[in-house]
């Protein structure tokens, strides 16, 4: 028999959100006690499983209110919840044994749990088959691509609409900046049922050197525009993620070589993606993907680690934005059919800006799709 | 001296929010020793906080560069994140000193520490003075409200225009859904630089019997609308909260007693606010405000506890949508100057629907603020 596991957690925590699929705002205890998946929840949340739950989950909804009353009389100095917690734990017969508990399981309550005999294993991942996604998860992040190229469309209509003057781009009049091409398509998404949970890269000129500078301020003519825009979709939960750069007007010499060079890469480790050519499983290394990246990366004539190639190569993506597996240099990954990871080489200079390209790939037993499969053109003139 | 406090999560961790006032999307170490404040990040995030951070913050910024190498030394069986935190724990003695971390530092992180010396103390709240609003709070907060009220202006217009057929409410020909009217509040709130991070809740009919249900489906016209928002501003990151109930057409006697108890136990329970008539400090236990509401819906002829009022009043507003102080029934909290608060009774009867009102107050020494100051009208005909 599996360890139980043990979730106590809103479904802002994307494990509470796979195991119930459906938003719960405040936490609550999700108990998988070998066929048996219980939700204890209080007296406000009661009844939102039942009304929005799909009914193949069965999971059983429990009112936490008995067990409230007995945590009243419990004489412990902790919070209330971690005295639940213990109830719990006793009336469910998991003192004693090993139980899986996420990372994230607050500490407070394991250190209340284990000084009266709770086993807690921390468990990362959780649920190890959020790598390998589902029908119905693809079809999900297809969708959820679909909406996200319309957001970089609505981008590349702007920039292609606008007009230079001096060292700023003017839309209708008006100085294009990073807040301004965000809420276009922050309303973009939104139209669509997404929204951009965790604040999107628009960033121009030297703020593109930083990979995760979230840009700022007027765009600069010339010069890198990268676009990294990864929203969720408000409904099912899953995030997509892509990223292209722009430049409008004309690019320097050495920007142009990198965005060679870093597309060159990107084409390279897809490549890497189908090791079984016979048509067996999946099954490369994920650090052999970025390697192949990183050998073209060198081969062009650029960096990799302290400057140029200074990031991983890309990450699963599925309800967080950064899952398994992860394909940087030291990670001990390995892919298999079902995950669905971006493939995103990047280079930055300091003083001269940043380039990257990032896709979304879905691996299959005999190769890979993109998913994305989006035109990838660096410049707008 | 103080405690040691280290943190490490991104800034989706309110705490670290706080602390560095600058959005990461990468989990980093933030350490807080003396009067050192230090903030070790990889190198690709190396200078966001320099190219971001206010310079009165004083925080510096350490590159992890050098410790990733000696962590790949290690052999220990854990994870590349661990290690670092054990280098670091190490590198600034913090090894056999009693550390306060947050209760959401990770689990499997605390057992590698703990079991190599470390003595850490999770702590909540991790950072007290976050109740205790600053100006520059305040006003990030009443800005964030000027725009929530603008969303819900938009609903209210859009309900004032449309027309009852049948169960039917029509705005331009067509059914008015808690979708439609989600998505004309999202593209509101956008255009003003804020977003809705947590998922807001409309909800008509049955549904508005349970509080956190987020609404589904067709509004349903002679029945309570239960419109709660709390979006979060992009750049600050401080939320509002606030919620309306509206009833297009004509409620049900119930329905209309019931909106009359809430509203006289909201203004009962912010009554209580000011304790001290003399001008002195505010002083006033959490539970007593909540304890007014409740005293009024009993005299009112409704019911507190499994039905009726089933949750709290209200609850400090931040960084997080739900922090101290809290006016939960057993909450120990005592209200002081600074505190931000929502109070926001409500009544919830399974096959009659839900009421509940809710504004922002601004505890102040001499008395409170009511900082969202809309108006309160049930009936849109």
């Amino acid at each position: 028999m599996p360890m139980p596991r043990v979730i106590f957690a809103s479904t802002r925590d994307s494990d509470m959100h796979y195991a119930v699929k459906t938003p719960i705002t405040s936490s609550f205890f999700y108990l998988e006690i070998g066929n048996r998946k219980l939700a204890l929840l209080d007296k406000r949340d009661f009844g939102l499983l039942r009304f929005i739950l799909r009914p193949n989950l069965r999971i059983k909804e429990i009112a936490l209110e008995p067990l409230f009353e007995k945590a009243g009389k419990l004489k412990h100095k902790t919070s209330d919840r971690n005295k639940l917690a213990y109830l719990i734990f006793k009336k469910y017969g998991l003192m004693g044994r090993k139980v899986q508990v996420p990372i994230h399981f607050p500490l407070d309550m394991a250190d209340f749990l284990r000084a009266r005999g709770a086993k807690l294993v921390p468990t990362f991942p959780f649920f190890p088959e959020r790598a390998r996604k589902t029908k119905e998860e693809i079809s999900c992040i297809e969708e959820n691509l679909t909406h996200t190229k319309l957001a970089f469309r609505t981008i590349e209509n702007i920039l292609r609409r606008s007009k230079i003057k001096k060292n700023r781009i003017y839309y209708q009049n008006k100085i294009i900046t990073s807040e301004f091409l965000k809420q276009e398509v922050e309303k973009a998404l939104v139209e669509k049922g997404m929204f951009d949970m965790l604040g999107m890269i628009i960033s121009s000129g030297e703020q593109t050197a930083i990979p995760h500078h979230i840009g700022t301020g007027p765009i600069r003519p010339h010069q890198p525009i990268v676009c990294d825009i990864f929203p969720r979709h408000r409904q099912s939960g899953y995030f997509s993620d892509m990223t292209r750069t722009y430049v409008k007007g004309n690019p320097s010499e050495k920007i142009m070589r990198m965005y060679k060079a870093v597309l060159k890469a990107q084409l390279a480790a897809m490549k890497k993606i189908p090791v079984s050519p016979a048509g067996g499983r999946a099954g490369v290394r994920a650090k052999e993907i970025y390697e192949a990246a990183a050998s073209v990366i060198i081969k062009s004539g650029f960096d990799v680690g302290e400057i140029g190639l200074t990031h991983g190569l890309g990450h699963g993506v599925g309800l967080d934005i950064h899952e398994k597996p992860s394909l940087k240099p030291l990670s001990e990954d390995i892919l298999e059919a079902g995950n669905i990871i971006t493939v995103e080489p990047g280079l930055y200079y300091p003083g001269i800006g940043g380039v990257r390209i990032e896709d979304m790939i879905l691996v299959t037993k005999t190769g890979f799709k993109n998913l994305t499969n989006y035109p990838k053109k660096l410049i707008i003139p």
